[in-house]
């Protein structure tokens, strides 16, 4: 019996394969493969939206301690019930009262796997046959890979550079049609930095109002502000369209590898009940894996406990990296930053390639950096469907981020076009 | 602006909807709606596989302080990658090895978020137009769901009570046609509490050989048997046949909630490297959730160090609930058990309705049972397509065992034919 020559039946996914193709991580890991095991400098990470490697972004000790006591307790070593611990649910419901007009109950709170499966959640349930969504550009490229796999269209919409990158409204008008079911608004943004007036969301809210579909408001980076715009949630609106909003403790409390998310239906008139929203919400839960239960169970203590002190010490190390990133990269010819990022962790970066020797695109920009200066940065090309643009983090360690910024002077300076 | 009467676009995903139809939970969640609230006594839960909250069943100190350390080291609040941490991956692979004649590497290994996930995976990867797999009946509802969700057709095998639910080898190889990509085995077994023999798992794999169909071993509750046969992993025959070897934590360290699960490519002739099904096994889990990485970092010192005292209580706690369970069912002449239970947390038990005078089939039975004796089991009619059959897990503490058991019975004296 010789397996090499035998027939078999099966083969790999195709469709899978092309939805997972649409990923920042697989582009990443392109420009990591890039990296020349020679140089003998630390690697710089300005890629990934994920400091908690560095000791100034260690998550409190609140929430390790809740986490520990959760665990010594041994309550929460069996199954949960698919839509959450009800004292985690309660616990968000009262987290997020604190910014709302109205008051969420803790049957309107799912507790998801991080934020990534409550953008799964809410594409599966809001899918339809012929069914499409309005997707931002630049935006977070996980919509695009669902949508793919869940057979959902997919239409993008510009953010608008010289408008900071606030969202094209009159284009939504034109884009949406009939089998339009919904918009995607990630505030604060992932990959611009930006962080939406109380205005402009009422006038995105409206918008969809009028169109009829409603608004997925990814606020996984909420409260991460720090310029002069505070952060406003989209459930505020809940009562103009409803909502779903997105959320979780992975970039707030600096633990993304805790996987612990929330999806919560910010719908005081109960539409996506009516609708059939909600049951589809659970439908979905019902089918799919949970957070761990004893992260749940931690929840209340994380969540209630949490000194001022944590938050503010994460936001004034991301104002002083943000302010650093924007000086450092004015200092590069070839780059133009066209709005000061004032929330998240990210900055997008214009390219000029026509300033350069040998560099035909963001994508070999960045190759050749990783390459010659162990910097890693997202081409936004690949990742976000923007030709010559870059996606830099600023979240990490001061000291680290300048070398960076050194070592990305240093290599437009080694490429300038000479005159 | 009065929401009630504005028409939305939007609506509830009816495909979902029925795929989460199927499933355990419901009906589960339906035979709970029915307890009383008038019973005083303690409702006796012998229908979820999950005994973490008994005294008894207490997970492992090492376990517990395997998660202490991992969250206090800080080292694993990042995200993982998505194939898994590699030192978990090592010590997975490490830890099957003991009982295969060939070498896992970490790279065979996949880190899930519970074995829910590794089915999750594993139906996407082989999943292609047109193509459908074989599964058990009874089996475990979760593989009806996943693939109604996925667009799989599925084809059902009897287990043959009679021959100690042994799969039908002869009507797979009539159920079988070109588009038959996989045949999933549940071993130990659920819903029966079966434990397959060598000889009888070979000619399974020897089967699937002839067919050109891969295996999908589910092997959650793998090494938890207590009867004569011992437990063989399929992985044993992956030169005959390729496998998908699933498992996990949940079953053996009694910690379902703490999602931690993998899926393994048992195929030491690289078969599923070949056909593209690792491409999508990797795809999957680059567009989905993971199991948190503390967790992950906590694996090496879970599976090295757990000591043999606690498996064996957990073994001989589990023998002696059998026992006690079969003798139980014995005593009530409306049950009939077909074969006494040697493995994972289940037996199947047939009704005899005709016995009885006011209870119409299994669902009814299981109805009034909650109703008058706060006693959950579940009804194999709608649970798993076995009408008029009863799943009863024995995984709790003997003593409210015993007390379930004395209830079924008392409600069968109750409910007895008249002569």
């Amino acid at each position: 019996m010789e397996n090499s020559s035998k027939q078999w039946r099966f083969e790999g996914n195709k469709r899978l394969n092309s939805a997972s193709a649409i990923s920042v991580r697989g582009v990443l890991d392109l420009v990591i493969g890039n990296l020349s095991t020679d140089d003998l400098r630390p690697t710089i990470p300005l890629g990934n939206g994920d400091p908690s490697q560095f000791a100034c972004f260690r998550t409190s000790t609140t929430a390790e301690e809740a986490i520990v006591d959760a665990v010594h307790s041994a309550k929460y070593n069996g199954y949960a019930p698919t839509v959450g611990v009800l004292s985690a649910r309660r616990a968000i419901a009262n987290y997020l009262n604190r910014d709302l007009p109205y008051k969420l109950s803790a049957g309107d709170i799912y507790v998801t796997s991080g934020c990534l499966q409550a953008i799964e959640v809410a594409l599966a349930a809001i899918n339809r046959p012929g069914a499409n969504i309005l997707l931002p550009r630049p935006g977070f490229t996980f919509y695009e890979s669902r949508a793919a796999y869940e057979h959902l269209q997919v239409r993008h919409f510009d953010l608008l550079p010289a408008r900071g990158w606030e969202v094209d409204v009159d284009a939504i008008e034109a884009l949406a049609d009939d089998n339009t079911v919904a918009i995607v608004i990630i505030n604060p943004g992932n990959p611009c930095g930006s962080v939406y007036s109380y205005d402009h969301l009422k006038m995105v809210a409206e918008t969809a109002r009028k169109l009829g579909i409603l608004v997925i408001a990814d606020e996984v980076y909420g409260h991460l502000t720090f310029g002069s715009a505070p952060f406003v949630p989209m459930g505020i609106f809940g009562s103009i369209v409803p909502v779903l909003s997105l959320g979780s403790i992975s970039k707030r409390w600096v633990v993304p590898g805790w996987r612990l998310g929330w999806l919560v239906t910010s719908d005081p008139n109960g539409i996506l009940q009516k609708s059939g929203i909600v049951e589809s919400i659970t439908g979905f839960l019902n089918i799919s894996t949970d957070p761990a239960t004893f992260i749940q169970g931690a929840i209340p203590q994380i969540l209630e406990n949490t000194k001022d002190d944590f938050f503010s010490k994460v936001i004034v190390t991301l104002k002083e990296a943000a302010d650093k990133c924007f000086d450092g990269i004015r200092e590069v010819p070839c780059l133009t930053c066209p709005k000061k990022p004032e929330g998240s962790m990210f900055v997008m970066v214009k390219l000029n390639v026509s300033l350069l020797e040998d560099i035909s695109d963001d994508l070999d920009f960045c190759m050749k950096l990783a390459k010659e200066e162990s910097v890693i940065i997202v081409p936004a090309g690949m990742a976000f469907g923007m030709k010559n643009w870059l996606r830099i983090t600023f979240a990490c360690e001061i000291s680290a981020l300048e070398d960076g910024l050194r070592r990305i002077k240093a290599f437009h300076q080694r490429h300038v076009r000479k005159q």
